[in-house]
């Protein structure tokens, strides 16, 4: 269920609306009279909610979640018995999908701001000793815990939290987030945009509307010119203690655990967890859905592609063992000495 | 020609006077009393306009282009027609071609501003239902299209262009660019700023100033904390409907086609052109002077030196067909396998 | 010693103070009246300074440093004369100099602004021909040379000095910072936040207050979105003339040369040393606490993990002479072919 803080949904949306808006017949037995609660990914099923099936294997959630409603890929309708009331079958499910989202969202977060508002909104709830530096611009809405510090030129989107005695310094932008307490957010960070999310279509890209939010718990920080996007369907989240150094990229819906320490330039692509207490060093980039187990140490550098179980060492492109990459090392290394005897 | 929107130029140079700014002893063949329009790049020529040679190879643009004035390396003198009365002889010809550039543009773009304008320049061109949020500064001359939202501590030059509906989020900074409508540029991105050029001199690095644009055509977005530099003596291109995103950087003169997609810290060094609908895998980089063809795919964290033909598949550092590279990581993998059992 | 311009020090502190709060027995021998003038590392001694000592190698300092003041670790007790009066013993000595430090420094920067000032401070002091832009911030005390332009929305923190004619563009945030003459900052670059420093302890990390500073000598230039972070207890310097490209990480107390050429998305690690007129290239990675001399010419995208002397030329994660580079290239490609035809 979105946040309804950051984003506003079209509500009284039924089965038969959406069929008419994304131009599909439905058949005789489908109930036009459902409500769309919301959508949701079928990874996190919920009940009143839209959501849509390419794959067989996920097939089960139809019979498991019978208050969803479906949008399934055509080509699986023999699979399903026949007649089901909450099943819409498309040829082109995963455009159709996106489209749904948008008929269901259709005024993106960006208008939160309007002309002529004061740099400090009067709807903010600002705590007790709050240094507010020069420049700062805060929007409706957003609370501000007590003892917080923001640098100038700080920009506090609509709503945002945030937590007790954080330090939110010079030029960082969020939008579409929590914010814990004692949380540090170094210099021009970028916090809270739109994830890198569409969908390909013969027209061009059709863009799906990113309606998670960004969740960083208490004792963060956060390095300068790093940038979080928020949630696509889900939240990206990012667990008490953890340290994230300076230009690190975090996709939507990533989940990073507790007391992690990122280096520098460390880039996760979207859907990645990565669990308690792991270190990854500088210039790591981590493919997208995919799992990192805990205390799990991964050389800077080194490309992840695959899940890694927990109290890994790594290392390399693509990543191995920490002890083989050394080896690979060693070996190329006397290869091409012997080469250089020849 | 460089834009007069973002460029002021000395008017009324002679190549006499080029000849006594840079100490060279004019021919008595030269017509010192050329006017020298502009500066330009040997690749692309124009009439009136002053380039340099360097090597034998570029020597047939003199004769193809006698409406054109060219700075020679005197190493190459033998190589001409005797007595031309546009060719000027230098013997370090880069230096000179760089301080040709100074002395035509000896005001460089950042003076734009000035202490005590307000915010939003009178003169700045504003559409119709355009948001303009608290500590937005716009300079004179800009355009604003119908429908765009400027978030918070928007800063747009001087006579920068944004097309209608498009989203410029919180603190993204942009001057000497033409951004086309619905593009979206996310938080804290830096649009336009000068390229990394400079000529290598017994005394030091000689500036070369850069005086090209950033050209954005519609429909492209542009991820947080971007880069995109403006070009030197051509423009940075990214054209409509390519995707950004997070923390990319853009060399001067990058050209880069329709339909792309750039995951996040992807670097593209200067001048490299990329074909349409390529896709360009997370944390690759690409050399400065390369081009990569149409529909082209390159494997996250790649290295890419040469030239890569239309519909490649690639992967590695150097890269190389992705088959291949895949089959190296194989044959890696088993030979450190049998070390291990010796 | 830590610039007062920019950290506040609890003054008069002597050692048993320093006991009680560390809550540490000190030995009978111990000199309690003994003032702590100042924290400092154990490779730039001090007099009347506290370092802290781990290592069987670094004991010497003790000898040849009696005005300074040490926090030893237990485990080296018998290897020291007993009975100094200004060695302390502990049994987690990092621990514990970090909350020396804390103790020292109880009040973070950070507080440097406050609700309710003037955007530029009364207090700063302004040169001739400075030009400041709407939205620009100043802090108390701060010095802008003569001819400095300051882009829009550009903040300066409380005591930096920016040296004359230097070019600070838009959105670009700088606190703890001494910058030179003729600089040039790219839009939105971030400079001097504090560093990536911290000691893992049983319960979480515990910070290490970063009281360095950041020193840009004269016509030095920093890229767009570059992120420069301030010493920790030294300075983070970049000597004259060089130039960053963007987008790129210089951690904590790093020194970079004269004339060097650092090319976009390069990270540096914390306490490296970078000798004058090297040229890095594009996204190469540098590990911390390495040295690498003049002249060296490291290719894109290598990882360097250990120091690198004099007019080296290097490739390739880990980094080795680039001939060996290349060739390894070529072996892997025959290997590969081999096994193609197989």
């Amino acid at each position: 269920m979105s946040d309804s803080r950051f984003f506003i949904k079209k509500e009284g949306v039924t089965l038969g609306d959406l069929c008419r808006y994304l131009d599909l017949a439905p058949s005789s037995s489908l109930d036009q009279s459902l409500k769309i609660d919301d959508v949701c990914s079928i990874e996190e099923p919920k009940e009143g909610c839209l959501s849509f099936i390419k794959t067989k294997k996920n097939l089960s959630v139809v019979e498991e979640w019978p208050s969803m409603i479906f949008l399934v890929d055509e080509a699986l309708a023999l699979e399903l018995t026949s007649s089901l009331p909450n099943v819409l079958f498309s040829k082109r499910v995963e455009i159709d999908f996106t489209r749904s989202i948008q008929y269901l969202y259709p005024h993106p977060f960006v208008k939160a701001f309007a002309s002529g508002m004061p740099s400090v909104s009067l709807q903010a709830k600002i705590g007790q000793n709050v240094t507010i530096s020069p420049g700062v611009v805060i929007g409706e809405g957003a609370e501000i815990g007590d003892g917080v510090f923001l640098g100038p030129n700080v920009v506090i989107g609509p709503n945002v939290v945030i937590g007790k005695h954080s330090e939110i310094h010079a030029g960082v932008a969020i939008q579409c987030a929590l914010i814990g307490s004692h949380v540090v957010i170094h210099q021009n960070a970028a916090i809270g945009q739109a994830g890198f999310g569409f969908t390909v279509t013969p027209e061009g890209f059709l863009d799906i509307p990113q309606i998670g939010r960004v969740i960083i718990e208490d004792n963060v920080h956060i390095g300068a010119c790093c940038t979080i996007d928020r949630g696509g369907l889900r939240d990206t989240i990012i667990r008490s203690m953890t340290r994230l150094d300076n230009l690190i990229q975090i996709g939507h819906n990533v989940q990073i655990g507790r007391g992690c320490v990122l280096v520098a330039q460390v880039g996760i692509a979207g859907s990645t967890v990565i669990g308690d207490f792991s270190m990854i060093g500088g210039q790591v980039g981590i493919a997208d859905h995919v799992t990192i187990g805990k205390n799990v140490k991964i050389a800077s550098k080194s490309g992840v592609m695959r899940d890694i179980p927990d109290g890994s060492v790594m290392g390399g492109i693509p990543c191995v063992p920490i002890h083989q990459w050394h080896r690979t090392s060693v070996i190329l290394h006397k290869l091409t000495q012997k080469q250089d005897k020849k």
